[in-house]
């Protein structure tokens, strides 16, 4: 499982705090408890410093790969901030991830051109301009044309991660479903991509969202889930992950699952 | 999901210690306890009893039924058992469960006589001569084996709860994903019929198991498990299913996740 620590994002107060004080020991702190959690990319995210986005952005990606030894998630929107934070990405730990680019028109247009011919991997949504589907089949026809799309742009389809986005199950008792309905046909009908989400918004609007949240991770796992966008200082998840892995016959010896166990991952 | 309480089986301590003192007050509050917690069948198992096993389950199913309007679980593979528990057994409340024949050969001969045109439910162990399946297309014809053989029984289809057998994911790492492609396939195959099964072995040898057996049950209720032979009293594993059920799309409203949420039994 591919895991990209969520946790360096404007939006959150401490992150807001730090960037507006220029506190790099903060965002370095963050950074490291991350990938020493097991981040396989760290995802930088500035959105909320509107016509300033591309300088903190680029002083993000400056300031955590002075500690990490891992790529970024450059998470954007905006091809202004993206292309900034593709120049100052030290490439040397792997190339950067763009997160995210969808079928909405506009977004396509601004971003397509900016990640055409690159080795970027590329969290593509499962979103166009008809809004967020709610079925597997809407999720697979957006799917086909993302693919369809970023290999006329000469992605590989390895650097190619569906998001086919997580929709509340409290709104729809069947969003659940339809979701990891949607992650077994998109890895089926579309071999040699990768499925790649957040996983939490399943939760939204119930109580004890966590306890649900690691359910479902449990099932996305079984149904081909191979990234994740989340916490990865969220131990009970983590270890659930390593569980999931094992049960899905990934995990031979069950090494990982008994390494989250010495880790203290794994609780009963 | 139908819910089998398991505890009322001889070879625990607490069990053969009621039994041998013929203490029916402790046998009857942990039906009561298994039944309010949610048991839809409870389990009654007397196999330690060597040549007493018949009065010693018959004692059982009277007593158990003299507090909870459920039917039961008969559990044993000895016919002359089975045919006593039977009489005793009060239907009132619902067609008594055979747990379980299986397609190994003395078995199915001598219990194939006694559910021959009942209305009895049927576990039946995805097992034969040749030993216990480890792949899901072992499972897969045995399973059909089964469904051929009960069929020819004049057992309807909704009363057979095929139990393809839970191995341990530490033995071989591929145990657990091999289940569940043989849960999603016989269901599909035999359009009808149930998955019931014990889950606990999953996690044989492994630490934490707990932690693991409530993974696999979220994982197996999306694979298509509709029963499940536990302990009900086990809150996070209850809760478990009420979460697995509402991802599965099948809680309208996730009114049964709520309510058991209000119950107690969900906690992140």
């Amino acid at each position: 499982m591919i895991i990209v620590g969520e946790l360096i994002n404007a939006s959150r107060k401490k992150i807001k705090e730090a960037i507006d004080k220029a506190d790099a020991d903060a965002i370095k702190e963050i950074a490291s408890n991350q990938v020493k959690a097991g981040a396989d990319y760290v995802d930088v995210n500035a959105g909320v410093y509107v016509g300033e986005e591309p300088e903190k952005l680029v002083w993000l990606v400056k300031t955590v790969q002075s500690v990490v030894e891992k790529p970024l998630a450059l998470d954007s929107p905006d091809p202004k901030a993206i292309e900034a934070a593709m120049a100052a990405h030290n490439n040397e730990w792997g190339q950067p991830m763009l997160n995210s680019i969808s079928m909405e028109k506009d977004r396509w247009a601004k971003l397509s051109a900016v990640i055409a011919n690159t080795q970027m991997k590329v969290v593509s949504l499962c979103m166009s301009d008809a809004g967020m589907p709610t079925t597997a089949v809407d999720r697979v026809k957006i799917a086909g044309d993302l693919v369809e799309g970023l290999t006329k742009l000469n992605i590989p389809l390895d650097n190619i991660y569906i998001d086919p986005l997580v929709q509340p199950v409290g709104t729809d008792y069947t969003f659940g479903i339809e979701f990891l309905k949607a992650v077994t046909e998109i890895k089926s009908k579309f071999a040699g991509v990768h499925i790649m989400c957040g996983l939490s918004n399943i939760s939204f609007g119930l109580p004890e969202r966590k306890f649900l949240n690691r359910i479902f991770m449990g099932q996305a796992v079984i149904a081909g889930l191979d990234g994740a966008i989340i916490d990865p200082l969220d131990a009970p998840m983590m270890g659930t992950i390593a569980g999931a892995t094992a049960l899905a016959g990934k995990d031979k010896g069950c090494r990982g699952y008994l390494k989250a166990f010495r880790g203290g991952l794994v609780k009963a």
